[in-house]
C-alpha cells in the first residue's frame, strides 16, 4: 500500500509513520505550516522523515493563517495550561483543520497514486478535537470517495488509542522520541505545563519509561491529572 | 444569514454572490489562488467584490500546486477543446479541489461567526467533476458539520440549475458579465475553444443575449454542442 502520512512532528504522527513504514508500506509525508506558533516541530518532522528516508514536502498555507480565527495555535492568544482534556483546551481548537490537511493529503494521493492517507488521531484527542473523533474519520472519508474518481482510504490507526499505548507501540517500533515536539507553545524547550506537554508526560510516566526530550518544569503534569 | 462565498471570478459564482447580496444576505468572499493558469479570473473577482463593495479576500494556496498533479488547469498539459462534458475534459479535474476550498472556506466561516459557505457548482459541471455533484454538498456538509462544535451550511444554489439558467438568474439580478471570465486558457482574451468558453457561449446563445467579453473565436461552439 502506498500511503501519503500527515506529520507533524509530535509523537503520535511519528508513531503511526513508522509502524507504516516497518510494515512495509511505502510511505511519503506531508507537514503542514499554517502559522502554527509550535513551528519547531515542522524541524521535527523533516529529522524524522530523514531518519527513515521518506519523501518529505512542507505545505506553505500561511495563506490561509489570517482566516483561521483566534486560536492559541495560530494567533496572538495564550495557551491554556493544564490536563489536556480540560474545557480550556477548546482554545487550541482550529477550526476544520483536519478537514483542510486531509482534504489536501486526499488530492496529493491521487495525484501519486497512492491508497490511502493517514492521521494519527487518537482517543485522547476526543475530548476537546471534534474532527479527531470516528464520525469525522468517516464522513471525511465519505466525502473524498464521493468527490473524485479514485478510491482513497482515510487512515486513523490511533482512534481507539490512548497517548500512553502510542508510547508503547512506538517503542516497539523504534521511533526517536528525542526527535519529536508536542509543545504547543513553541519556545526553545519544551514548557510542561500545556495540554500537550501535560498528557506526553503522563503518557511516558504511565508507559514505563522517561521522555527522552526536555521540559522547563517536568513535574506540574502530577498536579492535572485526573 | 452570513455568508462565505467562494468566488473564482468566472459568471457561475458571481452570479450566485449577487443574489445572496441582492436579497439582503450579508456576504464576504474567498478567491482561491492554487496555482490555476486562468489566473487572470482572480483580478475578475476582485473587481465584482469591489462593485458589491463586499470584503474580499484572495487565499494563496499556491504551496499545495505541486501537490495536485497534472491537471491541465495547473500544470503543463494542453487545456482542451471542445464540449464541456466531454470524455477529455477531465484532463481538467484538479483533484479534490471542492473538499480544500470548501474545507478553508467552512474554517473561516467559523472564524468569523458566518451561517454558511457556498459555491456555485451547477448542473453542467456533474457530468465531469464528481465533487460538484449533490452528494458530495451533503458528503462535505455533513463531514464539516460532525468536524466542529459550529453548524455550517454548504449552499450550492445552482446544483440543478444549467448554466443557460444561471444567465438569466444573472440578467435579472444585474451582475455585470463583461467583468467575469471563464476560459481555461488565461490568455489576454478568451479562446472560444476550451470547454467552459464553448459551455458559456452556448448559454448565452440560449439565454437570447450576447456574451458582453471577447473572444477569439466566438462561432467554434456550434460545431460541439450536442
Amino acid at each position: 500500500m502506498k500511503v501519503v502520512c500527515i506529520l507533524s512532528g509530535g509523537m503520535d504522527s511519528t508513531t503511526a509513520m513508522y509502524q507504516m513504514h516497518n510494515r512495509g508500506h511505502k510511505v511519503t509525508a506531508l507537514t503542514f505550516d499554517y502559522g502554527q506558533r509550535h513551528a519547531k516541530e515542522i524541524g521535527c518532522a523533516r529529522a524524522v522523515c530523514r531518519q527513515l528516508d521518506v519523501p518529505h514536502t512542507v505545505v506553505n498555507l500561511s495563506g490561509i493563517t489570517k482566516l483561521l480565527g483566534g486560536s492559541a495555535l495560530t494567533a496572538d492568544v495564550e495557551v491554556p495550561e493544564g490536563h489536556y482534556a480540560e474545557e480550556n483546551m477548546r482554545a487550541t481548537v482550529v477550526p476544520n483543520r483536519n478537514m483542510i490537511m486531509l482534504g489536501v493529503a486526499a488530492a496529493n494521493a491521487i495525484a501519486i497514486k497512492a491508497d490511502a492517507v493517514m492521521f494519527a488521531a487518537h482517543a485522547g484527542d476526543h475530548a476537546v478535537y471534534p474532527d479527531c473523533r470516528l464520525e469525522f474519520v468517516h464522513a471525511v472519508e465519505t466525502a473524498i470517495n464521493v468527490g473524485n474518481y479514485e478510491h482513497i482510504a482515510v487512515i486513523a490507526p490511533f482512534i481507539h488509542y490512548s497517548k500512553t499505548q502510542i508510547v508503547q507501540i512506538g517503542l516497539e517500533e523504534g521511533v526517536p522520541y528525542h526527535l519529536t515536539w508536542s509543545c504547543y507553545k513553541g519556545e526553545d524547550v519544551a514548557c510542561g505545563r500545556c495540554g500537550t506537554c501535560t498528557e506526553r508526560l503522563e503518557a511516558f510516566h504511565l508507559a514505563g519509561i522517561e521522555d527522552p526530550i526536555e521540559y522547563q518544569d517536568r513535574e506540574y503534569w502530577k498536579t492535572v491529572i485526573k
